[in-house]
Formats: structure tokens, C-alpha cells, sequence
């Protein structure tokens, strides 16, 4: 996968592709990582990106004109037209599942503001928009690191343990189980007997209860989520008819 | 303010803690921003600070000795106790009300896991839980960053121009309106007359209007939330009765 950051800041990203498993996939050569700055397409003696507001206002506002310069730079740089991205709090949340679409994506650019914001006609020139999350800003950097890292940690042979990865996504909308692990005793906290007992099963009931408690009391949005996508425990006892005896029951 | 990142990647808020406004709100003396690494505080030959989990399971899991050992080493080098914020998925989500609260404190540390999680003992050595969003990440880090980003906007002084955050607070709920500069036309896509005329009113009325148009467009949940909090436009002709006209209506 290939992801190209465009950013005014390009230096933020410097210790953020070395280090851990975005470093990692990178030396592996899973992702590759790059950035453009739309400075390069600026304007003038000042290679100016901003300019005021029409209609006033405060703060300066990115030119459509020179970012869409940039993003097409990158895109004569490559083979095929990249998935383009704009960072901005009227987008859609990210979410595990835009991670999952975009890990399937060959190039994804992730288009980063600073200023009061973006002309708004560079939304004609991308393919979607994204939000990290309801809360203010200053720039679109670290939520294209949290979108890389949401992102290319899903890709294959990126994280050491492939169950890592299977473990959080199978019934994804819960809360994990509570972890333990030495000391067995804390400052009188202890940790749960059923965890050091051993028995496999006891321990699997004791973790699917716990996220269903867990999440049902922290976050009841995503326990009702849960309870719409959760399959029936034991369809060959479910308890509505089927059609042949629901018409079978009609005729009595 | 003081903020104290609990990491065991450091390095990964150098660039973050000089550039943009965070850099310029150290220079001013506004913010004090330091890592604390739990791994000064690891056990044995390898400065260990995880173990596997108890029960099973895939990952290690990072032990509440060794990070409540890292979150004491911070007090103690402090005038008074800090308030602590782990950082995991299993937290409240992140929004601007929890930056605005976090921007009162006078040092605040952030707790950043990375693999498998925690302990679950170390909830009881922090003040506060907070996720991110509905997306899984490696690490807290740039969870963190996003912390400190949105927090450190908010202090006096830190933004150029004071209007900024006032702008975005005011009608809090709502998205932006579209913003526009030179050129006055693009590739076909042009300018809104309304804001090339400069007849402040109705630009101000233009851009009421187009926010709350793009908020019930976007994103209907914040909408929902906006016309709950929304005062009354003309509170003299509300249609509902006060108590004594609802009392008289009862006596007839």
C-alpha cells in the first residue's frame, strides 16, 4: 500500500515512519510512505497557499487552485489515480470500517488543512471526506497518523501475531475482556481466580460475559449495535415458526 | 499547563512537541510538555514492563507495577498530584467538551498503552478513560497527540487570533460553514455571489443558514443535538403556555 500525506508539515511525519510498526511495515515493504508539500505549488515570491476569506472573516483559507496542483502532482507520479482523502471536521467519523476500506485501497492521499480551513471547491477534487472525531483541530496531521495506523495495521503480515488482529474484529462492536497479568497481587488488588485456573472454556464464557457487561454499561451505543448484528445463539431452537409452520398454523 | 506523556516511544513527540502552535505555545511558556518512559522503571536484566496475560490469549499485557511506579515517579517530581488520563479504547470518547476540560487542569498526564493493553488494575490509579474513537489503534500515542492538540488550542493566548476558537465554540454543535478565496473561479466552479457583495448581514445570515443545512445533511445526530440546546429565536411568541396560562386552561 501506498500512502502520500499532504501536509505543510512534513516534518511530523520524520519519527512517525520509523518507529514501531508503521517502521515496520515500511522496512518490510507493506507501506510505502511519503509526503508532498503543497508549498511546492505555491504562489508567487512567498510560494503563498492561503489567502483571505471572501465575504471576511478570520483566519486565512487554502487555495483550491494550488492544492489541487499538488494532488495532481502526486497523481503524474504514479502509476494510477490515488483514492483522495480530505481531512476536515465536516467529514464522515472514521470508523474501523473506513480503515478496513481503505486497507484495501493501492494509494490512498490523505489531504491535510491548517488554517481556518480548506476553499471549499477542493471537495470536488476528492473522493471522500473525514473526520476524526467531534472535537477541534488545528490541522489534519495527526488524523492522517491515526488513519495510517488504523489503516495499515490490517494489512497482511504487518503485525506479528495475525490473531491480534482477529481477536478484536470478530464481534467488533464490543468492548475488549479485561486483561491480567503479574503480579497476581497488587496493592490488594488481585486477579479474578477464574483467569488462573486454566480451564479453557470457563475462561472463554468469563471474557464474552465481561464484554458484554463491560460495553453494555460504558457505552450503550454500541451494545444495541451489538444486539442488531449479534446472530442467534442457537438457531435449531429458535422460537419463531418457520413459513411452512406459520402457514401450517394459518390453516387451523 | 503541563502535560506528561507516559510512552515507550518518546521519540515520537519531538517533531510534534517544536512545530505549529504547540511549538510556539513552549516557546511562550503557555505549555510544558514532557515524556515520562515506563521502561525507566522495567524489572530485571531487560527493563521488562509487560508479561503475558493471565487466562491466555494472544499479545502481552503492560503491568501495573511497572506503570504505576512511572505514574508516581511523575508526581513525586511535581508540586501536586497530576490528573491522570489512560488512554484505550475502552474510554469515554474524546470530544470538545473533554478538551475544554482538560485545558482547566493545571498538569495533566496522559497514559499511552501499546500491545495487547493494560492491566486492568492500573484504572485504579487514573482519574479519567478516554477512547479516541470507534477505530482500533496500536498504541496511545497519537491518541495523545490529538489530546494535546485540541487541549492546547484552547489555552489563552496559544491561537494568533483569539476569534478562532470563539468562531468554532459558538453554536458548538454545528459544522462549519464553506469557506472560499481567490481564485474567483476555478475549472467552472465559481464563488457565491452573496459573498462578493460584502453586505455583512446577509453574509451572516447566508452562513447561519448554510450550517445548519450541512449539519442536518452530514451528520443528523449533531443536528439533533443542536435543536435540543438551540435558545429560542424569538422567545415572546412561544407557543407553549407558562404555568399560569396552563393553570387557567386547567380551571376552565
Amino acid at each position: 500500500m501506498r500512502v502520500t500525506v499532504v501536509t505543510l508539515f512534513p516534518e511530523l511525519f520524520g519519527t512517525f515512519a520509523e518507529v514501531s510498526f508503521v517502521g515496520r511495515a515500511r522496512t518490510q515493504g507493506t507501506l510505502v510512505l511519503e509526503t508532498k508539500n503543497p508549498r511546492d505549488h505555491g504562489l508567487g515570491k512567498h510560494k503563498s497557499v492561503d489567502d483571505t476569506p471572501y465575504g471576511g472573516g478570520s483566519g486565512m483559507v487554502m487555495r483550491v487552485d494550488v492544492l489541487t496542483a499538488a494532488l495532481e502532482a502526486v497523481d503524474a507520479a504514479a502509476a494510477a489515480p490515488a483514492h483522495r482523502v480530505l481531512l476536515t471536521p465536516q467529514g464522515a467519523p472514521f470508523s474501523q470500517s473506513s480503515a478496513k476500506a481503505l486497507s484495501e485501497k493501492e494509494h490512498v492521499v490523505l489531504v491535510c488543512g491548517r488554517y481556518e480551513g480548506f476553499d471549499e471547491r477542493v471537495r470536488s477534487f476528492v473522493h471522500e471526506e473525514i473526520s476524526l472525531g467531534d472535537f477541534v483541530m488545528t490541522g489534519g496531521e495527526v488524523a492522517a497518523m491515526a488513519i495510517i495506523e488504523s489503516t495499515v495495521r490490517l494489512l497482511k503480515g504487518v503485525l506479528g501475531n495475525p490473531e491480534s488482529t482477529h481477536e478484536e474484529s470478530h464481534q467488533g462492536s464490543l468492548l475488549e475482556y479485561s486483561q491480567y497479568t503479574r503480579p497476581a497481587e497488587f496493592r490488594g488488588l488481585g486477579v479474578p481466580d477464574v483467569l488462573k485456573e486454566g480451564h479453557h472454556l470457563k475462561i472463554a464464557a468469563h471474557r464474552k460475559s465481561e464484554r458484554e457487561e463491560r460495553t453494555q454499561a460504558r457505552r450503550p451505543d454500541l451494545y444495541a449495535r451489538y444486539l442488531q448484528t449479534k446472530p442467534p445463539e442457537k438457531p435449531k431452537k429458535a422460537k419463531r415458526p418457520n413459513k411452512a409452520q406459520a402457514a401450517k398454523k394459518g390453516d387451523e
